[in-house]
C-alpha cells in the first residue's frame, strides 16, 4: 500500500532539495485539460536536474508515495491525473526544458524531457533539420511526455512514431537510480532494449529525464492537397499510389468526412473551407520531395491519374506556404470542431488497413441502431488511425446521452478489436481505459505487463494505477 | 539450477508430440559456422506449429530443461550454441516456414519466424514490394533469428534495424504461453512494448513463432556508385549532401578501406575492382527514388558537387544491373577476404558519426603499440556501424597471434565506450561478449535486464547463459 504525500513527507523531501524545488500544487497541475478528472491534492516537485529527479524518486520509494510525472498536462486518456488513493506526489519537469545539443550531421538532437515539443522542432529547423514529430498541442505537451505515451500525430506514416524517433534516453527507474541510456547511436545491439520498454509505459515503470533524438533532411519541396474522394476504399488505393510515385515521400495523408466539415461550418463559420459543396469524404494529402521535382507538378499528376481511375472527384492544390498552412488549419481546427459540438463518446483506434474500408461501412447501422446520433471520422488514415467519434444529434446536448456512452464504447470497441484492430492507437491508456485494456486486451501480454511492473516497480510508485490496475 | 535434457525427457517430450518431433541433435544443430564453439550434445525439437512450440516450451519449464532457440544458425557470437552446463533441447523453427500472408496493399507480410529472410525478400518482389532488411546470410538466416538478434545489414540507413520493420510478433513465452501479438497495426498504444522486448533478446525471454513485417514501396529508379573519398570525414559529409539531394534517399552507404581492397587482390584475385589503384578510402553510395528523376543524372550530379567540394576523387555509377549487382558483389566479399585471411580480433562497434573521424585518426597507432598488425575497416558508415577488425601482418597466421587478442579487443572496445560507442552494434552479445557486456555496460541497464529476466523466465530455461551470465 501507498501513503500520502503528507506534510511530513513534504519537510523531508524540502530539506533534501534546493528551495522553492518542493511546494503544494497549484490546479494547474491537478487538473485534466478537458474535465475528465482531477487529482484531489498533491505535493509538486519541479526538480532542475537528474540528480534532483533522482533524488526525490529514491525518497518516494523509501516512504512509498507514489509518484505521478507530468509533462505538458495535454495527455488524453487521464495518465497525469489521479482521482483515487493517497495524495500522490506530481513530478513536473518544467525546469528541464534544455536544448542539450543539436548535432546536425549526425541529424540528431539531445534534449531534456521537459523541454515543449514546439521548441524541438524549432531547434531542429534552426539547424536546417526536421524533427517530425508534431500534434496539435505541440507547444504545449513536452517532449517527455511524448515519448512516455508513444506520441503519434500527422507524419507517422513516413516518420513513425515517438519510439521511432527516439535513439537514446535518460530515465530514472522507480528504485532512484539513473539509467544513463543517452546514446546518439543508429545501432546498439548491447542488451535488452529497456528504451522502447519505458517509451510508452505512460511513467509506469519510470521517468524520462532526457532524450537523444533523430533529424531528418528537410524536404526540398512540399505538396499540399485536398482531392474529394468516393469513400475510404478509393482514399487507400489514392495513398498507394502517391507512396509509389514519390517513393514513400508521402509524409501525411488525413481523411476528413463530411461530418467534421457541418461542424467547422456550425461553430468555426469564418474558417475557409475547399470545396463549396461539403464532400462526403475528402484526404488532405502531403508530399515531400528531393531536388528537382516540382511538389504542384507531382500533386497535379497525382490527381490526374487518380481521376482517370475514378479515385478522386475534385481537387485543390496549395501554391503557396501561406495556402498549405491553411489547409492544415482547417484540420488542425476539426478537434476543436468536435469539442465545441460535444462528443457523447470518442474513439481513438486504429485498424489494418484493409479492415477500414469494412469497418466504416458496418459501424454507423451498429450506433444507429444505440440512438440517433452524429458520427464524425476523422484521422490519420495511412496509419490506419481514425478518430471515429460519436455525437448527440442536432439540438440535444452531449450530457443528455451520457447513458449512451458505454454501449457506443462497447459497440466501437467490440468491432474494432473483431477485425484485429487496437483500442487506442494513439492517446494511451493512462487511467481512462484501464478496463477496456483489461477487457480487450491480451491476457498473456497484460500477465507479462504486470510481471515486468512488479520487477522495476516492486512497491509501485511509479504513476500508480496507470495502464494497469493497483495491485 | 538446470536439468539436462536427458534419455527420460526426450521419451516424455516424444510423447507429446508428433512423431518425428524430437530426436538427438545432428552435427550441423551443434556447431557455430566460424568454429567458435559448439555445443557438446543435445536434445533436437522440430516443431510444425506455435501450439507445438507451447507444449515443448511448457515441458521445459517443467523439467527445468534449457532451450536452445535456433534460427538459420548464422549468428556470431554463438548465441546458437551452448558449450557449458547441462545438455539443451534445441528448439529449430525450420519445420515452420510459411509465408502467411501478403498484404500489398497494407504494405505488409506476415510469416512463420522459421522462413529464410531471402524468401521473405522473395516474397514481398512477387508482390512488387520490398521487404528491405538485407545482410550476406540471408539465404540461409530466418526471420526469427534476425528479430530475435535485431539484425542489421546494409539498408539500415532508410529503413531502420530488423526491430524497425517489425509491427507484430506471435511468441511463445517462457512459462508455455503463447503471446498473440500478430497485428499488423502501425499504431497501437495499449501497453508495454513487448514486442521490442522479445526483438534483439536473443532469445532470453521467450521463442518468436511469427511476425508482421512493414513492406515498402520499390523505387522507381536506383543509383548506386562507388566513389574514392580523402577520407572517413569527407565521406560522412559527402553522405549529408546526398541525404539532402534526395529527401533522405541514400539506401545504402557504406565505407572500405584499401586494406579490404588488397586483402581481395591476394585472395580473390578474379573479382573485378573499381579502381585500378585501390584507393586509400571508398564508399559504395545506393539511392532510391520516386519517378521522373534518372539514378544515374542524380548520382552524377552528386559526383560533380561532391568533387567540386573536395569530397571525392573518382567515381564509378553503375549503368546496368548487372553493374549494380558487380559493385555489391566486391562488397559482399569482404568479409569472406577476412575470413580467408584470418582475423586475429574482429569488432562490430558503433559510434555517434561525429566520434568516427577520431576513432579512425587514433585507432591505428593504438592498435601499432600492440603489435605489427593490419586493419582492415569496412562497415555501414550511415550507421555508424563499422566492423573494424585486425589482422596479423603479411606471413603470419591469426592463430600465432592469440594472445594478442584480448589485448586487441580491450583497446578497440575502451576508445569506443570512450566516445560514447556500442560494442555491439548488430550482431548482439550472445555467449561470446557476456563479459565484455558486464565490463562495458551500464550497471543499471544491467540490473534492469536481470530483473525482467528474472520476472519472465524464473527458472532461467530460455537460451541460457546468453546475454545475462546465468544465476
Amino acid at each position: 500500500m501507498l501513503n500520502p504525500a503528507d506534510d511530513a513527507f513534504a519537510r523531508t523531501l524540502s530539506d533534501a532539495l534546493p528551495e522553492g524545488t518542493v511546494a503544494r500544487a497549484a490546479d494547474r497541475y491537478l487538473e485534466e485539460p478537458r474535465g475528465k478528472g482531477i487529482t484531489p491534492a498533491a505535493l509538486l516537485a519541479r526538480p532542475r536536474s537528474t540528480a534532483e529527479v533522482a533524488r526525490i524518486v529514491h525518497a518516494c520509494a523509501a516512504a512509498r508515495v507514489g509518484i505521478v510525472p507530468w509533462g505538458g498536462g495535454t495527455g488524453l486518456v487521464m495518465g497525469q491525473v489521479k482521482p483515487l488513493g493517497p495524495a500522490p506526489l506530481i513530478l513536473s519537469l518544467d525546469r528541464m526544458t534544455r536544448v542539450q545539443a543539436v548535432h546536425p550531421r549526425e541529424n540528431v538532437i539531445v534534449v531534456d524531457a521537459g523541454a515543449a515539443l514546439a521548441d524541438v522542432r524549432a531547434a531542429a529547423e534552426g539547424a536546417d533539420r526536421l524533427f517530425p514529430l508534431s500534434l496539435a498541442s505541440e507547444g504545449t505537451a513536452s517532449i517527455g511526455g511524448n515519448l512516455a505515451t508513444n506520441a503519434g500525430g500527422v507524419n507517422v506514416l513516413r516518420y513513425g512514431n515517438a519510439r521511432d524517433l527516439c535513439l537514446g534516453l535518460e530515465a530514472v527507474l522507480p528504485d532512484g537510480s539513473v539509467l544513463n541510456g543517452l546514446t546518439r547511436l543508429r545501432k546498439d545491439n548491447t542488451g535488452y532494449d529497456l528504451r522502447n520498454l519505458l517509451i510508452g509505459s505512460e511513467g509506469t515503470l519510470g521517468v524520462i529525464t532526457a532524450a537523444a533524438l533523430k533529424l531528418f533532411p528537410r524536404p526540398s519541396g512540399v505538396g499540399t492537397a485536398f482531392f474529394t474522394v468516393p469513400g475510404p476504399g478509393a482514399a487507400l488505393e489514392l495513398l498507394a499510389r502517391a507512396q509509389a510515385m514519390t517513393f514513400g515521400g508521402v509524409t501525411s495523408f488525413e481523411l476528413i468526412h463530411r461530418q467534421g466539415l457541418l461542424f467547422l461550418d456550425e461553430c468555426l463559420p469564418d474558417l475557409r473551407q475547399p470545396f463549396e459543396v461539403r464532400p462526403e469524404w475528402m484526404a488532405l494529402v502531403e508530399i515531400g520531395l528531393p531536388e528537382g521535382l516540382s511538389p504542384e507538378r507531382i500533386m497535379a499528376d497525382l490527381f490526374e491519374q487518380a481521376h482517370a481511375a475514378g479515385l478522386v472527384g475534385d481537387g485543390v492544390i496549395a501554391g503557396s506556404l501561406a495556402q498549405r498552412q491553411a489547409f492544415w488549419a482547417l484540420r488542425e481546427a476539426l478537434p476543436e470542431g468536435n469539442r465545441r459540438i460535444g462528443a457523447v463518446s470518442s474513439h481513438d483506434i486504429s485498424l489494418p488497413l484493409s479492415e477500414i474500408e469494412g469497418f466504416l461501412a458496418e459501424a454507423p447501422a451498429r450506433i444507429a441502431s444505440i440512438g440517433d446520433l452524429r458520427i464524425n471520422c476523422f484521422g490519420h488514415l495511412g496509419d490506419g488511425n481514425l478518430h471515429y467519434n460519436v455525437f448527440p444529434p442536432r439540438g440535444q446536448r452531449a450530457a443528455d446521452l451520457r447513458h449512451l456512452a458505454p454501449l457506443i464504447m462497447d459497440c466501437v470497441h467490440a468491432m474494432v478489436t473483431a477485425r484485429g484492430g487496437s483500442i487506442s492507437a494513439e492517446h494511451g491508456i493512462g487511467r481512462l481505459k484501464v478496463e477496456e485494456l483489461e477487457r480487450y486486451g491480451n491476457a498473456t501480454k497484460l500477465a507479462a505487463m504486470r510481471s515486468i511492473k512488479a520487477a522495476l516497480d516492486p512497491v509501485g510508485i511509479m504513476n500508480p494505477g496507470a495502464v494497469l490496475r493497483m495491485g
